[in-house]
This record gives structure tokens, C-alpha cells and sequence, in this order.
């Protein structure tokens, strides 16, 4: 399936109307990437002024967010759209909260990349690699949900979703580590819970990702996917 | 305000429609009140049955979501709403998707108290009162705004979500006492960490609460009030 769903309408005006709603969404994706890939850095780094743009860029993204909602319900209001024109424009509305509470969450991992920096020294950071693997896998979920939205090619869905089993495993390794670090020096502890609560952020944008997804397929098929297993998933987005 | 928009509409049938809609959502919010209201209680007595109970009710919960999800769908199809009409069918779809995240997270907490009273004997328990108490005030926050939907009365929005700061607050003080329980004593890290993850979930349920509470406020005003502070907030919805 391909973009060709939109354009056929008969109202010039409806088709741009639709195609702004959908580049919008892509800019606020654009955004939220642009802030877990800033904040992650910025822990990496130990950047503080890297993390405070993060904290920054979310006023942007929660202005998108309303602008986005008011755009759809001015065009639910006003072309009283019906089948895929509808299902496309609640879709948008559940993306860009999903978006929105992303964007939340990449703030916080810059919040206690802050705190950590100011805690220690940066000769320590090269110890969380797996944070940074574990960064990586949800980046890509996140990057091939917002693909997904861009191209409608509903297939890729079963892929992205299938990572969020590594990620799981990735986050659970990860909080295993670092109790064995609080156990091994009780002084760790409150570092060891700020770097928690970043892995606790990063598995969570891999469940919006998987989320956004599972809006997409119901976007595109009208069939509500969200409580399946990744095994029904599969099969329901086969080609 | 009262209830009086809904029931101006010429079709009878469309009133039904929309009055089944709502009572769905009431139907769907008691159901992951008790939850909450189980979960803690499971954690407080380490009752495990009671524990899974909350577990089980959660299918019956994301049932719901999807039903009630599907029904809007259908009427924003069929009717073509305008105006409060509209409002109110994407103001439900936004409540129903908050009411499926506070389940989750009264799943968890129930997950944390089943793993907790496999830990350790039930004479500990009353060292957690001040997170009994937190539970509490996040339970009477989503019972306002369930309130608050089921009588229109957005007048006590303001109220509510006054609270989240002394949610927030008792948050904080928990964790710090955690924290301090895990320097003392080691061995008890895994076992506070799964405190905090209750701790952590129901701060999280006083955000819903609080979310739904906004979603209200634009159902009956058409105004997003979601990134207002409290005092701006108290501004808009004065009687």
C-alpha cells in the first residue's frame, strides 16, 4: 500500500489540508528523534548545555502537539471525513500524544543526564555501552514507526515491534548491573537510580514505538491490533 | 454545566448512542478503580490471589478500550458530529486510552506485590504506610475526574489537579526513604526497588488523573489547557 489513499479527493483543498496534518506529524517525529538522540549524547558526554536544549525543544513539541490535535478537529468538524480520511485523522491524534509523552521521556533522560554529570566524573561514562545499545534499538523503533506513518508501508510494522523483545532483555540486564553495583558500594546507589531511570525512559519510547505501530495498522487496515501477539501481528500485516 | 447537551439531538437514537458511550466510560473507570484499589490492597496485606485478580481484570479493561474506541469510531462515521458532539466522542477515545494506562500500572503494582510477599514475611508491611497514604490521594484524584465526567462539573478540575503536588511530594519523600533503607542494609535493594516501582506507578496515576482532567476541560470548553500552569488553570475553569 502506498501514499495514493490520499489525492483522491475531489476538493483540492481537503487533499492539502490532509497532506499538512501528515507533514506536521513527520516534523514533531523529526523533533522527538532529534531530542532522545541529544539526550542520549548528552549523557554519553556529559554535556550539560546538550541536555538543557532537550528540556528546551519541549516546548516546541508540546506546541506541535496542540497545534496537530486543533488542525485534525477542525478538519473532522468541518469535511465530516468517513473511512480512511477518519481512521487517519484519530490515527494522527494518537501519534502525536504517543509523540508528545516520547518527548517527555527523552527530557527526563536529559534531567538526570544533568544530575549525573554534575555527580561525577566523566572518566566513569564509558561504563554504559549497553545504555547506549539499549538507546540505539529504541531509536530505530521510533525512526521505522515514524517510516511506517511516512510511506504506509504497514509490513515493516512486525519488524519494529519484534525489537521491543531485546529491549526488554537489554533493560532487564541493564537493571540487574547496576543493583549489583549498588549492592558492591552502597555510595553508587543514588547515581545507580538516575542511570535507572534512564533505562526505565528508553524502554518505555520502545513501547510508544510499538504503540504508534499498532495505530498504523489500524490506520491503514481499520483492524485494532493494539492487545495481539507479535505472532497475530505478523500474520495480520503480511503483504 | 450539567448534562443537559447531551439529549438535544433531534434523533433519538443518536442520544442513546452517545449516553452508552458514556456510561461505557464510567463502566471502564470503576472497573480500573477497583484495580487500584486491589493492587494496593494486595500489596498492603501480601493477599497474592487478590494480586492476580487485578492481573486478570486487566483483559477485561483493554476489552473495554478497544469496544468503546470501536463505538466512536462507528458514530463519528455514522453521525458526522459537530461542535460539544464532537468533542465528546475524541474527548472518550483520549479517556479511554489514559484509563488503559492507570490498568497497566495498577497491573504492575500488583506484579510488585505478588514479588514482594514471595520476599520477605508479612510483619514488614506496615513500614509502607506513607505509600498507602499516597495511593490513597492518586485514588481520589481519578475518582474526581471520573466525577467530573460523569456530572460535567469541571468546576472541581482545579481541585484535583491541585493535588498532584502533594503527590509529587510524598513521591519524593518515599524515594529518598528508600533510598536510605538500601544504604542501611544492602540485601534490601531489590526488594525497595520493587517499591519504588509501585511508588513510581502511582505517581503516575495522579499524571492521568490529571490528564483526564484536561481532556475534560477541552470536551466542555473547547479550550486545550494542557500545558497551562495550575493558577492559569484555575482561571479557565471558574464558574
Amino acid at each position: 500500500m502506498d501514499n495514493s489513499k490520499i489525492g483522491q479527493h475531489i476538493s483540492g483543498q481537503f487533499n492539502k489540508e490532509l497532506e499538512d496534518v501528515r507533514n506536521k506529524v513527520l516534523t514533531m517525529g523529526g523533533l522527538v528523534e532529534q531530542q532522545i538522540e541529544l539526550a542520549v549524547t548528552a549523557f554519553s558526554t556529559g554535556d550539560v548545555e546538550m541536555a538543557e536544549l532537550v528540556i528546551k525543544q519541549d516546548n516546541q513539541v508540546d506546541a506541535l502537539e496542540v497545534a496537530i490535535d486543533h488542525e485534525c478537529m477542525q478538519i473532522l468538524a468541518l469535511r465530516q471525513p468517513a473511512a480512511f480520511d477518519l481512521r487517519l485523522l484519530i490515527t494522527v491524534i494518537k501519534i502525536v500524544n504517543e509523540l508528545e509523552r516520547v518527548g517527555d521521556l527523552a527530557e527526563r533522560v536529559a534531567e538526570m543526564a544533568i544530575q549525573l554529570t554534575s555527580a561525577e566524573s566523566s572518566s566513569k561514562r564509558d561504563q554504559y555501552y549497553e545504555l547506549e545499545h539499549m538507546a540505539e534499538l529504541v531509536q530505530n523503533m521510533l525512526h521505522g514507526a515514524l517510516d511506517v506513518f511516512a510511506r504506509m508501508n504497514i509490513e515493516e510494522v512486525a519488524i519494529i515491534t519484534s525489537l521491543d523483545d531485546n529491549v526488554d532483555r537489554e533493560y532487564g540486564s541493564i537493571i540487574r548491573q547496576l543493583i549489583t553495583r549498588m549492592m558492591e558500594d552502597p555510595r553508587n546507589i543514588t547515581r545507580m537510580l538516575d542511570v535507572l531511570w534512564i533505562a526505565r525512559s528508553l524502554e518505555r519510547i520502545g513501547d510508544h514505538a510499538c504503540n504508534i505501530c499498532d495505530h498504523l495498522v489500524y490506520m491503514v487496515k481499520g483492524e485494532d491490533v493494539r492487545h495481539l501477539t507479535q505472532a497475530e501481528l505478523e500474520e495480520k500485516v503480511k503483504g
